[in-house]
């Protein structure tokens, strides 16, 4: 058997999933919306070097290429039903694409989705694009236009965890629990699904956070040509996060990126049944800020004196197009 | 303006297309498949140093990659409508990217395909991704299952031209009508959309070449649990192809790849239909062999004896999952 053939093999084992007439083996997937139900879907690429470090367990790179890309789903309130991935490798190496293809499956169950197809080629660089299918009653796409000037912003969870766990693998140190939870939550990221579906009647605009709270909401700003305030010492860091990295804890809660959080924009009289939905959930869910009419993206001290010069951006290589 | 801006604003250009409630710009696409359709969909992957040579012109790999994905919606006799994009890209470089956006927005629309999402990424090796989408009225999809014993075996065009046009990139020679030819035969396949339409109400089952006859032959007869005869000298090749490469033309025609006719599975008593259907389109159809009861594929030569040993696939790195 060649390896290509075995690849094909460990892929050919994911659960078939609801609405799939014809799945993985033939040139297409042929596939059933439901009625009444519009598509949603996002592309997503990881690459080895860029995304995630040389050598990362096969495991880790399931887990975070499935959970950004659901991300995206979670940020138009979708719910997840399909998955293609195109894996390119530098070897038809069965040793790597095992521990891969069983820990994609199982991550896949987890977030209700099923691989449907894929193409596997040879490359020099791993990369790896996950297509992800999913349903929203028709009109009812959370979408990054129609933020309101009043509206308060929200996030889910807690900021910078992802940028802190990159860091502990980086610069290493005694793994300890604190270690240990932020390395989970860069390498297995939780999409805000169903938070995202729960809150869905509830919000005006939002999108998940990929490249930091402040560049993603600065896109949701430009969607809707409004402006907004964020207040620096509202925005949410978990106490791992604080205590590793006290110097930079805030600074990466607000640009870090990779967070893949929600950030919402809700009518302010709409926030307390948004927290208490949350809390039913069990998952954070914090007021940072406000949208206001003046343009632009300004962000508050603890006094309200704006402060300048804090970095927007988190990876211009990885801007969505 | 960043360079990954620049490119987000090349491809922001391209054309809105039916069905299409949110395309670029927002974390997800939203959707609209019509009532009574089922979604079809496809990704493939090629990768320079792979499946195109380095330093082709970036309106040739568009071309290629287009022409490529949108021939696996042929294979499903659908109707082409979305496209999106990963595309990892060495360096953020304008120059590669203005022509390759330029291409491919013209290429989508002269195949009915608009570009509704994507994503842009820094790698070492310039990798792209294209998943397609597309519709089929419910239960209509053309697959690679349903051949019977006895049924014909069908192809579109001439086979081998693309490999014929990659040998004269590998080993250059003069260029003339017939160079020119077979290089476009590469740079620009042909889905053939509107001919699988047509057919799709008189053929058992189908595929489309892309790795050679033979290999993609043997999956349609695996998926169908048949054999067949195939006989060398039916199989169609260009007068370009045997005047430039006489030596080397049939077995490109068997093994090439690439190709992205169809090979279609049809009743003895269609056969006068589909030729027909195709000619009226200007497309040659033609009748290399038959499906048996045998298993396994074998090839005939000119007085009816087996050839052995003939090569089956084209590149084995670069099989679908």
């Amino acid at each position: 058997m060649g390896e290509f053939e075995l690849i094909r093999r460990c892929f050919m084992q994911a659960r078939q999933g609801a609405g799939v007439v014809t799945g993985i083996g033939d040139d297409c997937a042929v596939l059933q919306v439901p009625a009444g139900q519009q598509l949603v879907v996002s592309i997503d690429t990881l690459v080895e070097g860029t995304h995630f470090l040389p050598g990362t367990p096969p495991a880790e790179v399931a887990t975070r290429l499935l959970g950004a890309a659901v991300s995206d789903l979670a940020a138009a309130a979708a719910t997840p039903a399909w998955l293609t991935l195109a894996l390119t490798l530098p070897r038809g190496d069965a040793d790597w694409v095992e521990p891969f293809a069983a820990a994609l499956a199982e991550r896949a169950c987890e977030l209700g989705i099923s691989l449907v197809g894929g193409d596997t080629t040879r490359g020099a660089t791993l990369t790896l694009s996950a297509q992800v299918h999913g349903f929203v009653p028709a009109g009812q796409a959370l979408l990054r236009s129609g933020a309101q000037v009043g509206d308060r912003v929200l996030v889910s969870g807690t900021l910078g965890d992802s940028r802190g766990g990159l860091e502990t693998l980086l610069q290493p140190r005694p793994v300890d629990a604190d270690v240990r939870y932020l390395q989970q939550r860069f390498h297995r990221p939780e999409p805000r699904v169903m938070l995202a579906q729960r809150l869905r009647p509830l919000v005006h605009a939002g999108l998940d956070i990929s490249d930091g709270l402040l560049a993603d909401l600065n896109h949701l700003l430009e969607a809707s040509g409004v402006g907004a305030e964020v207040e620096r010492d509202r925005v949410p860091c978990s106490a791992a996060l604080r205590r590793l990295y006290p110097q930079d804890a805030a600074d990466w809660a607000l640009s870090g990126g990779e967070d893949f959080e929600l950030c919402l924009s809700v009518a302010a009289e709409q926030v307390t049944a948004c927290l208490a939905e949350a809390d039913r959930l069990g998952i954070r869910l914090t007021e940072v800020g406000r949208i206001t009419a003046e343009p632009g993206l300004r962000v508050l001290d603890g006094s309200g004196q704006l402060i300048e010069g804090l970095a927007r951006g988190y990876d211009h290589f990885k801007e969505s197009t």
